[in-house]
């Protein structure tokens, strides 16, 4: 079984490292806290004995090959770049019970046929560069390295040159390492399994994610003389636009729609705002619902544009929903069902790296209950024994698909 | 008559000075713009041989007092501070005019009996440091000069210790000169004139303002694994203002509502808004209806309360209707019916430092047209002939109110 202390630990002082002044937790991907986090971690690989490799993306792994052991390693991991003022356990925990899982092998003297990989990919969260899951989706050739590494940050900065600048941009080929299989623990991030007082989620698919940048031009003008008949005011355009994303995902059955990011120019308070640079994150599990979305947010661009406005959109990411590996979905329920931990099939609604890498091998995830469905919020919450329990079930998946 | 040929030129020469690197015309408040216009303009003011007083809230007056001339000033003059992005006319154009006519009266060897001035008051704009009127304000007594210097303004920066920085905290006490009339000759910046072909506006009233900072605190969440139905969208309530203003202002008699600036936070494209904020600038020329508009934000937020939503909202300037000095209002019309230019008497959407400073002498304005009621954007255009008429008819004011 998992270490179960020395995991806890590892989340907790994992959490603690490269807070803001303000003490927040903003391990946005190829930043200083980010440099931080991983050092910490490849400190952890190395105490384990692990080999580790870092490709061009800077993704992490952390590979044990026993000698004598080849052939296509069985992967375990998730990401531990975060959002903005974020908890300890969205990535991090898949990434550290993965280690766990490979000490829980070493120490118990099992010997696998096939090497056993952890690895943590760069930028899952896309904060900073879009798209999200970025790390993965360049090993699982979706995205060339180059064109990833090329990508200007909502700061103004490359990809590629701060993953320089933290020591984190690795010499080898994205994809060089073909899992066997992919499995990837994470907290659920949404209320279903609190809900329904289920400790184990075996997720069987993930919903499609829609991402892009609208700008929509009006006019500057003066706030207190422009009758309000004369004005093109793009905040207003705007927020219209928000709030009809919102009524429509209300209607819309599986829909989510979130505004998360809002600009005016030039920000001033008596200045009509002459534009206003928001980003949509739509999101559905079927992928004609989703396309629906999206085609009504462009019906919806489009009155605007022949009311004056001038409005330009900007793809950030689109990513279709996806199935996971059946093999592997009834694994995680075959050791729930020995472990009795009551476990249910479920969706995803978050992306995650386990998405990009069913591209290219048998993929699936493991949930565990998130406190109140809150996650992206320091508020994220998952007790202890969630956490092991979870973690015991990726010990059993990942001898399982190793042997 | 006035130097024409002087006044556009140092207009140019005044709206070229103190650029931002992307060329925009920023002269705010108190910044390194700012000192170099009020650099310029004092070289201005020495050479017409003008003797300069600077007071503790940055206004500076430039006075003609001939040898023998006593008594309160006969005062002309605006401001030099800009919004963001700014035209060259706003405020400008009122304080060089009012330098040219007393250059004018200089030069036809008129003699006053009583001394002129010309007044270039400190942050009128109120874009970094709300209220807006700021250095009238203070020249009026309706804001001790102390309370003034303390204003923390929206980069954190106090405008006392910028007022320091660039050297124009002066040393005489605001309200030190108290005026026996006060003229402001401005560019419209609305579209009346210039849909009634009239070159000239006698303003006689002024329209209350009303600005507010509203901070909306909702629940940050995951954006893909939050239902809709367990949202508390802080951007999405905030959009829903924005759109109700608007609303309410186009269904409200006089009412002008505007959103100039607005802030998500964590602000990331993934998150559900933890909170926004944004400022409201509500007016109206009918003190009741502005009240009404106000009444009716207030009745929106307590909705939006009751859903969970923790409001609150912060007084940034308020500002109630004033109605200008009549035998101004008349002189300005006489001046432009014997100068056979067509006269308006009209209402101020904008704010302005006469409104303040009527609270202490008898004031009023003038108005020249604005191309397509456009300002507060570098578009803003008035054309040189009307200019000079303007500059003319307030030489004619400010020989009257000299005599
Ligand atoms: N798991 C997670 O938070 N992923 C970030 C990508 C997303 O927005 O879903
Ligand atoms: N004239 C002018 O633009 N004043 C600024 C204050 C206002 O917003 O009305």
């Amino acid at each position: 079984a998992i270490d179960a202390a020395r995991l806890l630990a590892r989340l907790k002082e994992l959490g603690a490292t490269g807070r803001d002044e303000a003490g927040r937790l903003c391990r946005i991907a190829a930043s200083d806290a980010d440099r931080a986090g991983r050092n910490l971690l490849c400190g952890w690989l190395r105490q384990a004995g692990l080999r580790i490799e870092i490709d061009r993306i800077g993704n992490i792994y952390g590979i044990w090959e026993p000698d004598g052991v080849s052939g296509n390693p069985m992967v375990m991991g998730s990401h531990i770049d975060t959002v903005i003022d974020a908890g300890i356990y969205d990535g991090c925990y898949g990434v550290l019970s993965g280690l766990a899982v490979i000490e829980a092998m070493q120490q118990a003297g099992l010997r696998p046929s096939r090497p056993l990989t952890v690895v943590a990919f760069t930028n899952e969260e896309g904060v900073r560069y879009a798209p999200d899951m970025m790390g993965s989706l360049v090993a699982a050739g979706g995205l060339a390295t180059d064109d990833a590494l090329a990508i200007v940050g909502t700061d103004g900065t490359t990809l590629g040159a701060e993953l320089h600048r933290i020591g984190y941009a690795g010499s080898r080929e994205p994809g060089f390492l073909k899992p066997h299989a992919y499995v990837e623990l994470h907290v659920e991030q949404g209320p279903i399994l609190e809900a329904e007082g289920q400790p184990i989620g075996a997720v069987e698919n993930l919903q499609g994610i829609s991402w892009q940048k609208v700008t929509i031009g009006g006019m500057a003008n003066h706030a207190g003389t422009t009758p309000m008949v004369m004005r093109r005011d793009a905040g207003v355009a705007a927020a219209q636009t928000l709030a009809f994303l919102d009524r429509l995902a209300r209607d819309t059955q599986g829909a989510v729609a979130t505004v998360g990011t809002i600009r005016f120019e030039p920000n001033a308070i008596n200045v009509i705002p002459s534009s206003a640079i928001f980003t949509v994150d739509l999101r559905n599990p079927d992928e004609e619902r989703l396309k629906g979305q999206e085609v009504a947010l462009d019906t919806f661009l489009n009155g605007l544009r022949s009311e004056g406005f001038e409005v330009t959109t900007e793809r950030l990411a689109r990513f279709q929903p996806v199935t996971f590996a059946p093999e592997i979905v009834a694994a995680i329920e075959a050791s729930a069902a020995e472990r009795q931990l009551v476990c249910r099939r479920m969706t995803s609604g978050a992306g995650h790296d386990a998405q990009m890498i069913v591209r290219i091998a048998p993929a699936a995830m493991i949930f565990v209950p998130s406190k109140g469905g809150i996650s992206h919020n320091p508020a994220e919450y998952t007790a202890d024994a969630d956490l092991i329990a979870g973690a015991n079930v990726l010990l059993d998946v990942a001898r399982k698909f190793s042997r």
